[in-house]
């Protein structure tokens, strides 16, 4: 899993960052990408990238501000344009769906592949084999999330040392071992998959939250994560103006950050008002508190290893 | 008066070429600046030039397609953000205010300017004591308009000889003299505005087409202007693609401009499929059948002499 930052700045687009958006690919798992959020120009800025629009499958939106939605209705048409047919599903708030609706209905784009809208509600949006993904309510001028994502366990490695003293001999039946839960060898044995495999691997957890104020009741849903992307629309000294216009410090994401005993934090819309040896000052200001932050700018990719 | 093309693609963005969008600056004449289109990221576009979004006064919409609407939302709304406060007025086909009022709403953006909308019909849209602003209907898959744009004649110069002649001295009078059709001198003398001038400059003439189809029969009203900005979106030997997809080619554009006697040709709107060499050989096109053509690119800027 990679995430890739498209957008790390706040309410309108600077020359140094776009407004927000953050794509999370899924290529060994399932050969997609998720993204969150789509500000205007997010498919502008994807032009830039490796990441092709239909590999699209899953869009997360936190709220319904303009700074983070209104790439949207350009995102979905050109990824029909440009040969997108498999479906798309967008998750966000209340109001969504109208905005989605009326913005391809007055344009008169009609999509060659299904689009699916969920409006979002705190709890479990979806669950498949490989993810389940769960909505937290964030304190926001307008209703916004924060999208927890679960990998879930994978299998653990096969045990050769293990398969051997079953008699069974390293080839292609070592795969199909691997694929099911009970497997009849030719001589009748009956191999079970939980006998022949090392200990489970772990799934990979991380939090994409919106613009939300410093909430330190999330700690126990964010606890132990291995990525945390927190916003950090000001600087540490600005906390009244963060909570009058609900959003959070730098210090306050670090504090979270620390709190929950996460991995790793990564801090993301930035005030346009920030740049240049200001930026370096931000993110020490957030290491002091928990070390292993990072400060995104477009085009960032980070690994999660 | 100057125009200014900050998206000369068509349908969907590339590296090259953005999404419709051009700016009509009336420095001299109003301090204003008018946009024609607004596809995603024209707010970004300007971010790369010195017009200011506070200074824009008027955007006319000519079609509802996704790339002549996506960059309405946030362009207006950057435009509170960074204190614009004077009223907009956007003028478009039916459907254009509940695009704009959905997308406000559901963004819970609250504009700190008034923002008119007026649906178009066919006609006059607008006049003022410097220019009449009229809609031709066009021929495209969804409604479309051009707009002819008749800035009205500037008064002529103040003759000096004459003045001498009536016995009046240079200084601050003259140009008081010629703000008002009669001015009464201190020895009572009248001085009639009329008696005192060379004669009136032509004011310009232009015209801005959405997409269309080939229209010969607008001849009549594009009639000598002094500039036309056209869509060419394919070349001269697609023209059965040109007409499937209500648009035009260079060459149909080309003839157009011959028919109704223009000045000067404008060509925009291309398909992302022609780049490099290419874009030379349909200038080329264009200048067999009417040498006064450019073929316009992202950021190009034509003053209208």
């Amino acid at each position: 899993m990679e995430l890739f930052f498209l957008g790390t700045g706040s309410g309108v687009p600077s020359k140094d960052r776009n407004v927000s958006s953050l794509a999370l690919r899924l290529l060994e798992k399932r050969g997609t990408t998720w993204v969150f959020d789509c500000g205007e120009a997010t498919q502008h800025q994807i032009l830039n990238t490796n990441i092709r629009p239909r590999r699209i499958e899953k869009i997360f939106i936190t709220h319904l501000h303009g700074d983070h939605i209104y790439g949207l209705p350009g995102l979905l048409s050109s990824r029909s344009f440009q040969g997108g047919e498999t479906p798309v599903t967008v998750y966000g708030p209340s109001g969504l769906r109208s905005f989605i609706e009326i913005s391809l209905h007055v344009s008169g784009t009609r999509l060659k592949y299904p689009l699916f809208v969920e409006e979002v509600e705190e709890g479990l949006l979806f669950e498949d084999d490989s993810f389940k993904v769960e909505a937290v309510k964030l304190q926001h001028g307008l209703e916004s999330f924060g999208y927890i994502i679960h990998e879930k366990d994978k299998l653990g490695e096969l045990l050769p040392e293990r398969l051997k003293e079953l008699g069974v001999n390293p080839g292609p039946i070592y795969q199909t071992i691997k694929q099911q839960e009970t497997t009849r060898l030719d001589d009748g044995q009956i191999i079970h998959r939980k006998d022949v495999l090392g200990p489970p691997k772990k799934g990979k957890r991380l939090a994409i939250l919106g613009d939300t104020r410093y909430l330190p009741e999330l700690k126990e849903k964010l606890s132990g994560l291995d990525v945390l992307v927190h916003e950090a629309t000001f600087a540490s000294d600005e906390e009244a103006m963060a909570y009058d216009y609900y959003h959070s410090t730098v210090k306050q994401a670090a504090t979270l950050a620390a709190q929950s005993g996460v991995k790793e934090l990564i801090l993301t819309h930035l005030s346009s008002r920030y740049h240049g040896e200001l930026i370096k000052e931000l993110e020490q200001e957030a290491q002091d508190i928990f070390p292993n932050t990072t400060l995104a700018f477009d085009f960032y990719q980070h690994k999660i290893t």
